[in-house]
């Protein structure tokens, strides 16, 4: 039995019922692959990133998801911008470092909302989150550890020492704020060839946050679905092109006790 | 047997022969899709949006589709231009208002595209288009009408404020000059599960009307064409993914006497 | 037998092995297809535009791909900027032009990239790369030669004046560097109906340059392999939706050995 016992099943119920608008400003590739993901899960997207609408916008918004990716300045603005009116409004705030680490530019700009805005949940993998860390950070175990259980306790000091709960992506996922440590086991090994896939987990991560305003029974229970779809896409799939078609019929398809029933959340 | 008998055939037919271009100034999620739509059902797509391009551009044209999606200033200055062009060379301009009356520079954005350019067709939902209208208008009750026969009354009287051909699209499609008014059946109900497909039911209407002079009829046939493929299509998927796979197929394997037989335009 | 013997499944092998990091400066149609083509197979895409990112990102790249869909000033600038890193690093990039000759943006973009960065291969349509000769170029005859024997000798001229490396697709290919000249056939009738298989087709290239050196034999061994992935889609497809799914498929699926004994590249 899954942690968090009925907690994915009840997200994904929600979002169907309420179809949570979740404001994404977010990178040019996966545009497109996440507005799917997020409709075919229930929710309802919307992209926007003019300076002079993003506060507006954010007000109508569940939830507001901020990616990286393919990043200027002016988008870092507008990011800023709608995280600060999200912060006061008590929206939840997803980030998505894409490529923190790569350049200066995408470390500053995360760096940047982290500390300008009040993020609630960060999703990467552990060299992009590492990567937001001070430089003399205990945490560095995180992508480099011995065992699943040195990670996570590495994980839970980099939350501590970032103020914000983690969604540390990898062949398992780790979720922690520092306090509680989950593990999330799911998904298949096409996933990392088709791009957008962890744009998307951080896309869901905003959906079911928006039902959930416990960022880590969220953050955990949105992975667990997506890595459910993953077995059922995997299964089906003859490469990443049909892969990320199943996974959006997944995503659509499967009924909230069956994702239910095929989490894998586990107490670390 | 359908309204505007042989029309939908004949567009169709048209659109393949001569491929005409169509110069799309589009928001960032759909533009893949949109383009993928078009070169299927046989039109050739071009999308630019630099300042010192569109007019450029616009002059190879047979239509210009215009989308405000994903807006920025710099963009609706873009499509102002592109606008003047295409009017001052007589090609129809289509006009998608996404999001007009979620935030002023949305609803902004389609009113000064409106009083700057002559927009032939402005296709979008009930409450897209109704937001374009004045605060009293007498067509409020386009989307909230008892009875379809209502509806198409109101969406007419809104046609005439706005001085435009609307294609008002949703579980039956209205389309009106204010003088005609026709409605159109058909598509599925995974649609509102694929992102811009009512993006491309705009930029459908855009190849439609590259090749049939009458906004009326090239919307119709557009929509109704649109609607035997998402038929086509529904009848064959397992969720939204592979809808959106089957849909491409279906625009591009449809026949023009098959599209004509399962059209199903009516007058109102 | 091929002509480069061993040489498609020498630099596929590669790919999959070293999985070169290739940096895009692309337009927004085709950046999540490009990206798919490249994850497919087995190189690591990145899109970066920013001014005050691109010679950051180029310094971990294997390739630079600049493709001048959906251009603006600004983009022209951080193309120029990243390829300058790039020559200075010897890493190789490649031009797509797509749309030369359809405005004068598109074309003095393309000639300013020529002009001020090291461009190994450029990739195009023949009319595209014919507009980026001088006016009474003798190659004109590249797109209207009466047979493949003077197109491979207008396109020798070609590359001769221009200095690159030329990959010219239409329905038999043509690579040449002004002294060896290859055909390349494969591929299939679909391939138009989807955006961005010329796109990509360039993006494959920048993979295959990225493991091989030299320019004539990573362009004749890129499309020789997207030509092959193009059959194996083709013959299960029933339109450009499922041939789009079935292409990223098989450039992940094809083994080096397959790939290889398909690929039909001759020496003109």
């Amino acid at each position: 039995m899954s942690a968090l016992a009925g907690k994915t099943a009840e997200n994904l119920s929600k979002i169907r019922k309420t179809k949570p608008l979740i404001h994404n400003i977010t990178n040019f590739v996966v545009m497109n692959f996440t507005a799917n993901a997020l409709l075919a899960c229930g929710a309802s997207p919307v992209m926007a990133h003019a300076d002079n609408e993003v506060e507006e916008m954010v007000e109508h918004a569940g939830a507001l998801v901020l990616n990286i990716g393919t990043l200027s300045d002016a988008w870092v603005s507008s990011m800023i911008k709608a995280g600060r009116k999200a912060s006061e409004l008590g929206k939840p705030i997803i980030l998505d470092p894409v490529g923190a680490g790569a350049t200066n530019l995408r470390t500053n700009a995360a760096k940047a909302i982290l500390a300008q805005t009040w993020v609630s949940v960060i999703r990467g993998n552990a060299s992009e989150i590492l990567s937001l860390a001070g430089q003399h950070s205990a945490a560095k175990g995180v992508d480099a550890a011995d065992s699943l259980a040195d990670a996570a306790l590495a994980a839970g000091a980099l939350a501590r020492e970032l103020g914000t709960t983690l969604a540390i992506t990898g062949e398992v996922d780790l979720v922690t704020d520092g306090r509680r440590t989950l593990t999330i086991e799911g998904g298949h090994a096409l996933m990392p060839y088709v791009t957008g896939t962890g744009c998307a987990a951080t896309a869901l991560v905003g959906a079911f946050h928006a039902v959930d305003k416990d960022p880590v029974s969220a953050a955990a229970t949105a992975l667990a679905f997506l890595g459910v779809a993953g077995e059922t896409a995997g299964a089906k799939s003859s490469g990443p092109g049909s892969f990320m078609i199943h996974l959006l019929d997944a995503l659509y398809s499967l009924s909230p006790d069956e994702a239910e029933a095929r989490s894998r959340i586990r107490q670390s």
